[in-house]
């Protein structure tokens, strides 16, 4: 149809007009004194927002962990690659989710598709309530984004990687969240109370998850990865200190992502969610430990830091509903569950370098799916008051958990099916794998013309 | 008397056992509504929450700071087993605690001993304010348990590590931490206010340290640490640079340590204790830099970090109770002492990797001590109110210090005690040291099947 | 005038002599109950606490991040002496400045140029909320004093930096902090509100830059940095890794920095502040990159983080003050005018290792104007009542815009004729200039006894 280069020059010019427009725009509006920018609060409100600022600082904190834990699971010579693109999909994601995501995600309801208000958070959206709501999703906006870098490392092209960042942070995330969070149709469904997801292991960890499996589906197996009889081959990471670094930056930060999603700390159920978040991740961790050394005799140190955070997936979802003991069975399952995940992945040629898929796809299903069967009744709808939230052992009916079926598959769905079509469309016009000879030298020099580690004499495998 | 396999049996259908009736017992049992798992708090108790929550967050981030300060200090050969260690043992400790250990610590009063009630965090226990109390005694334990990895570090078989991990959390650390902290024999002393630890310098450093140095001696020192003659030799660590992070990352944690241990942020003392937990170590680290300089005309970076650390387990004890200059004061004894201790200990025989038994060990009974002169009467027992702490050097007379030296005495005792006892248990039953072989292969591959840094070539020492 | 070993001689002696002074006074004295040391506070202190400790960990918590980030962009042999003098300027910082720094600074007002009260932080200022005033301050002094070690990296003697790091703590940032902040001459400038700087662009950030380049210029290039013919070589940091984890460390604590800087929650603008801090950032790292893949072809990893630090930096004036757009403005300015500076420098024979000067130096002095142009009108100074600051483009007049060009004006010649002389005193008297063997061989060995990674091959340069 189109040649790159005309692709490329419509884009360009577009991308130049709409820049223009929105200059011209934004230097000739006036501030709105409908909304409230100056705030002045009650100590109620203080509260609410000490809450909910420090847990979104630990949220954005995330990205350190997943920068590491990628970073470490990564080759020496492809980590300068790794930690600019997790660098830059928070870069980006800020300006996208600011000045259009948050309109798309938040901004009023139409037909419980999207939202339609809000765009570059002007008028009534200049306001310190809006602001604040906005910087909430924003963090968890950026969670998404980042998990798919762990997915399509080591062979991705820097570029590609820019416009994906672009596209899940102004659509992928915004929409699925508009229907979950923002008021659509999946919020409204009626079984149960609707389809819910406290903290996002459906929102947020599946859609990265299901994003990045499509990402590598696209992009075809490393180099290496497979055997000539096609048997998989292990391709261990560079550090495992940094990758430990990172598994425990992502298990602090998630102490903001599920109590602080309460958005409100007058719930004191906040302790509830900060104990079953701990739990599921440590028998996570411990059970899928327990499975590697069954299956290989080792004690198996990556198994154990994706099992954490395994486990810290699959509880995002329940964990303002159900019991500490609930917490640890939902840990328990989702470590194995993460460990055959890899295993039948690698087995069907997917080539996941650091087990995203896995951990944050499969695990988020799961999550999504074990509100319906341990939600003991004692908590609302991110609220103190009744109704509340009840599943299957306790006496709560199937309804809940036929919602929280239908989110699971929507949420497959969405994220696979628009990831693969963006990364195959992305793949036609311009190619988002590198070439062989950069994928043998490594991303680093190529891309960046820096390596990693200069001072350090390398295998350069 | 029996042999290892017999006991091994035994253990198994024991721990299945255990295990079944557990299950069924979860499944079985309902909801108490006596007490209070929703939660609907006033910003009184919000804001209790939040600097609960926070603190505890920030306390469990010190997992991380201790993993790479640990982890920096040992050889690249040793890192995953280091860092697997220390991921196990706060995963083992978090459900241990939860299942067991909160019961033993708080769970009431038998008899100054230990508590009775709240297994499994059931019924009554089920409760905001009750599981807020259990998360927030988790990260102490959880610190407790993992400055053992230190001392023990770069010879001890993974396995024995984890029982190790389940003894601490569900004898070691909340029986001790009952007396001082759950209402005790040793609170109740008849002298001063009763033995007193604001944030732990004995009940969680001090016990660590000690419980290090047993294992310490019953492992024996490294091959290499004492040449033929039996002087000891320099092993130097493999990471400057994270070593430093991981002081900087304990550092930051401890400003939950020990201002969260209000447990209540309208103590506004908080500020005080902030300013003094920042002066010990700053003090500390100084001092500590100083007379290595002196020793050995070299600014000794090791010491440094060691020091700041030291300062910090000094100042714990009494972080509440004194002034800044007396924090300055107990940090310039610490540091020094720090560094008499590794040196006292190096000569006796007593392999400690990373210096934990003298940071921990040494430094946390002389925070108990410094208590009992500094205290200087303008802060009660977790109380704005009077009776205030008052120690000698400000008129309290030395009742307040005998009781510190009580809790020093026994802090000692137990720790290092029930540590030996458990340490040799386990190495006449299975062994806890690695092969000769595996050890100076470095145990990552023997034990994990993977190095830490594949990508780089090393010396292999 | 005088021998090295005489003034060496008299400056032992008066520290002698100080120090015995200072003990005979702190252990004489008594605790003033004047004040309020004790701290029974209500719900809406109880707030104001949480938020300013909570913050103020942030902010300490970016010494991390700066260790990271300098250590990340030295050479391996360096790195060892790098986190040294890092943990060290922070150790020192916080004594110097609790004993001395915080008196100058905040402790009243004498004809508009230093305080005179509060000295060692007894009588009327062992008050908790004079410690927590003093607290907050420290961390902010911490961190203009570490941004000057990357700029001297690699080849300044530790002694020098010791030293350095005193007169700062005690002298340089103080006083031009209390021109600002505490009630000087700069803050009653009869233009627009006086001298305004939010969070410190000016007061933290251009301080540390240009006492950085007047150490840089006192010092020299290194060797190797300029070719025969004059021309710059780029000597690339031996860890990206590090480099990346502490960019992410410094966006977080600077979450804590700029809304912190309200002082008080109530004050519901944090949310503002927060999206903004954020907004830059995420501009300058975009915009640097891509003005780097313009001019190099690379899409620059080094550029991109360092990109983001000068957003950060440069919206800490206005952060508090304008809308989102503005703060993306900011950060797209700040980006390429990093780029630019660090360009012109190397051009000029000024040997930053880390671009310490361009991005805390000048794009502090950006910050400072930015907010005579963008500031909206909405929030007042550190208030939520009129008189609201209000810059140039909102129609408030050129008067803001002036007294920040004078504040802009005074804090470079201030930062860098103070910073020149003490660096060239220091310089005359003992040298602060390793020689050139270990400059070569690296400082870590002769300085500290200690490689940073004694097990890694490294290629030595």
């Amino acid at each position: 149809m189109f040649s790159k280069e005309e692709v490329m020059k419509w884009l360009k010019r577009g991308g130049l007009a709409l820049g223009v427009t929105c200059l011209v725009f934004l230097v000739t509006h006036r501030v709105a004194l409908a909304a409230d920018p100056t705030g002045a609060g009650s100590t109620e409100q203080a509260a609410n927002y000490i809450w909910i600022l420090i847990c979104a600082f630990l949220v954005m904190f995330m990205q350190a962990g997943f920068g590491m834990l990628e970073g470490g699971f990564c080759r020496a010579k492809n980590v300068t690659n790794l930690m600019t693109k997790n660098l830059m999909d928070f870069a980006i994601g800020s300006l996208a989710f600011f000045l259009v995501g948050y309109a798309i995600m938040m901004g009023g309801d139409w037909h419980g598709l999207w939202g339609t208000q809000g765009w570059f958070m002007l008028g009534d959206y200049y306001d310190v309530d809006k602001y604040l709501n906005m910087f909430w999703m924003l963090v968890f906006c950026a969670t998404a984004a980042t998990i798919v870098a762990g997915a399509v490392a080591e062979r991705m092209k820097f570029k590609a990687y820019l416009v994906y960042s672009v596209v899940v942070s102004v659509i992928i995330f915004p929409i699925f969240g508009h229907w979950v969070w923002g008021g659509g149709w999946i919020s409204q469904l009626p079984f149960g109370l609707g389809g819910l997801d406290f903290a996002g292991s459906g929102v947020v960890h599946a859609v990265g998850g299901f994003v990045g499996l499509a990402g590598a589906m696209v992009l075809g197996p490393r180099f290496g990865k497979y055997a000539k009889d096609g048997k998989p081959q292990a391709i261990p990471g560079h550090s495992i200190a940094l990758a430990t670094l990172g598994v425990f930056i992502l298990w602090f930060g998630w102490f903001g992502f599920n109590p602080g999603s309460t958005c409100d700390p007058h719930h004191l159920r906040i302790s509830v969610i900060a104990v079953n978040t701990n739990l599921a991740a440590a028998a996570a961790a411990l059970a899928a430990m327990l499975v590697a050394k069954w299956k290989t005799k080792k004690w198996d140190t990556g198994m154990a830091l994706n099992g954490a955070v395994a486990g810290l997936v699959a509880i995002t979802c329940a964990c303002a509903w159900v019991e500490g003991w609930a917490a640890i069975v939902i840990g328990l399952i989702a470590g194995p569950l993460m460990y055959a995940g890899v295993k039948f992945l690698e087995s069907k040629g997917v080539d996941d370098p650091v087990g995203a898929v896995s951990v944050h796809g499969i695990c988020g299903l799961w999550g999504l799916l074990s509100l319906g069967f341990f939600a003991d009744g004692t908590y609302g709808n991110y609220s103190t008051e009744a109704p509340f939230v009840t599943g299957l052992f306790y006496g709560g009916g199937g309804g809940q958990l036929l919602a929280q079926f239908i989110t699971a598959v929507v949420v497959f769905a969405w994220a696979f099916g628009i990831g693969y079509l963006m990364f195959k469309i992305m793949d036609k016009t311009f190619g988002i794998r590198v070439s062989p000879e950069e994928e043998l030298q490594g991303l680093d020099i190529p891309e960046h013309g820096t390596p990693a580690y200069p001072d350090f004499l390398t295998t350069r495998r």
